[in-house]
């Protein structure tokens, strides 16, 4: 058991994604990770994204890193690259991934899949807040481009 | 961080379930979950199934324990009741399940949802692996009602 | 316009369902239909159930008219026999249904197809509010069951 | 009930989209709507479309009201900005929408929780009828750049 | 080639199902396979239902007989055991089914790849006619069970 | 009988698309189809995509002419226009379609809705592998981009 205990005495999940912005149903997931299979959350922002960005990556970093700036066990960059390399790079012992919808399922189903067959990571999955899941980066963006509050979806 | 590292020393996972019979599929999970997320796995038989059962709790119990028999993180119970309140009685951080299809997803979700307004307790999801996904207890139990060989379905 | 807003000076909604019991989930869909859609609900409840109930027909008119008792704009009945022949009899002028799931999603169109094919009659949908969507009536009632306090989930 | 039959006297649907073309699948929707629930069918055209349309607003705006000539419930218009901002400006009652697939009703409910929450509007939903569902506006784009016949998708 | 030609000279399709009854949407089923897919259709009625049937096997059995009593490529038979085995009894180059749904499709690609792994046997899926899709054999028989002309849904 | 089995001596079956890059999931439902459906598989490499494509129709037309060097039932071709109208050009009996998902399940049924009604052509579904199920073109081409070792999911 000796070996078991150690290699887990700190469990790291990797948290990739655009976060542009980085929403509240983003926190509510690093949080519940934290309260149950990860003793440490790498948020990493993927910087090679073609579709047309909103923030820079620094200002994502940035407003990730303010919201995260008592919490010793949240740690914040940026990467390029396949998600699976940046894994394997920091020892992450697993992907964790928040899960909205069907549509969501079904997507991160498959480059859940994927990723075991390339490398061998897991994939973890926890279900969004049902008061959460209708909100993405996405919606946010477009209501920020009419002039709205957001703040509400923001943490 | 010393008090959450210690808190964290031994990750308990609850992985309830009628298991009629305990399928392959049923130990990917676990043994995805001891790879990435738990120390420990509580497998639990509920026993007051009003679905009527093919094996008894007794027989369940006894083939998952020779699958696990030199697996000291895995340990095997029955229990009656709500699962949550079972959750709590043994200390466990959290439930685990597997989700192979949209019918599972939904399933799980509302089960999630309202175990948490009930309790607080999380439920952590792990994809089946698709060469698995298609087998359910109840198929493995028709076949055998059949008199078919279902040896490559039982772990 | 004068003969359609005659016709329409009163629009009954019919809802009907076993509501054993009724919930908070099914108590938000009548108000949001009072506030948009109708002038009248008529909460009508199947007293044919096959599957065994836990209240009677008489207990769950008791409480969902203690519910609305100030409310003179719903209406309590029981009824036997199909829903499209209750809704012509009261002159409902729609089906009002919550969806809260993509299996809802698909009963629910299935239905509402055929009772279109038989009387003409409209199906009218509303989401779930998301904070209700994964409570059910059975789960409810195995809730009860194992004497949980289930009062956040009734109205 | 004086007051609330006065407010109600007139209810007003608001159907936004695209309608690049306007189809017989929207035509449905509009129609049954009038059959139940709204007494006046705001059709508005968005004109701030990202993505290429085939036809100008204009030329949208125009074949919607051959369409609608002789119906005095129905006025067709352009709109920009959010459509929940229009739907206050008009005072619509509620926003009226189609679903024809599961694919429909995530994209529907995500929206119409986000609407609900700035600025507590209602999303009212009827199912496509199963003989239009499988036909989109953007099918009838297509078709139309292949010079084949669209009359039987357009009313 | 010779041999591919000779052995598939007559190319047999097993649609397995209860039947009761055997309604227009399974009539559509059959009658584009023999379009499209087979030379010969076997219409098998498994009579080891646990489900309460309403019809008797051979009631069945004479209803469908008459539906296709002219057309020479269609036979009508009943069988007990697993499909499978029926199948490789009778020959069949493959199983036939409809999917009217989400719901179907996930329940027809599990029993589907389970019938693979058991026997070889592949399914070939053709998707139900959208003004069939809604009708199912329960939904049949539920309106039989309440007097109502159902005619329209059988063939 | 005999004009029908003349007709069906030779049952082409058409599988269209754009094979950017063609994989083993492609190949899986060709093999698949001549097993059971058709006696020529016509493989129809789609030459006008909007999207951008990573491999010109003649490299595509290549890699899969050398994957089919041995099978004389299968034909290799570009074409452009709808692929109902190439359908109808070449003869063939019907569209061959995999579905691996929710999602994939619903575009295909629209689209075969839409040719049915356009000109009667049927299409047939076959499931998708689960071990292949994971993996499309577009997920090869994004590893490719990476400079990963695809040759796994290439047949």
């Amino acid at each position: 058991m000796n070996s078991t205990t150690n290699k887990h005495a700190t469990r790291i999940a990797l948290f990739a994604g655009s976060f542009d912005p980085f929403t509240r149903g983003h926190k509510d997931i690093v949080d519940r990770a934290l309260a149950t299979v990860a003793d440490k959350v790498v948020i990493a922002i993927g910087i090679n994204c073609q579709k047309k960005c909103m923030l820079t990556p620094e200002e994502r970093a940035k407003a990730i890193t303010a919201v995260y700036q008592d919490e010793l066990r949240v740690s914040i960059h940026t990467y390029t690259g396949l998600t699976t390399d940046y894994a394997q790079q920091i020892g992450a012992d697993f992907l964790l991934r928040g899960v909205r919808s069907i549509k969501d399922f079904e997507y991160e189903r498959d480059i859940a899949d994927v990723n075991r067959q390339l490398t061998g990571i897991e994939t973890i999955i926890i279900f969004s807040d049902p008061t959460l899941a209708s909100v993405s980066s996405s919606i946010v963006r477009e209501l920020i481009s009419y002039n709205k509050d957001v703040t509400k979806y923001l943490p």
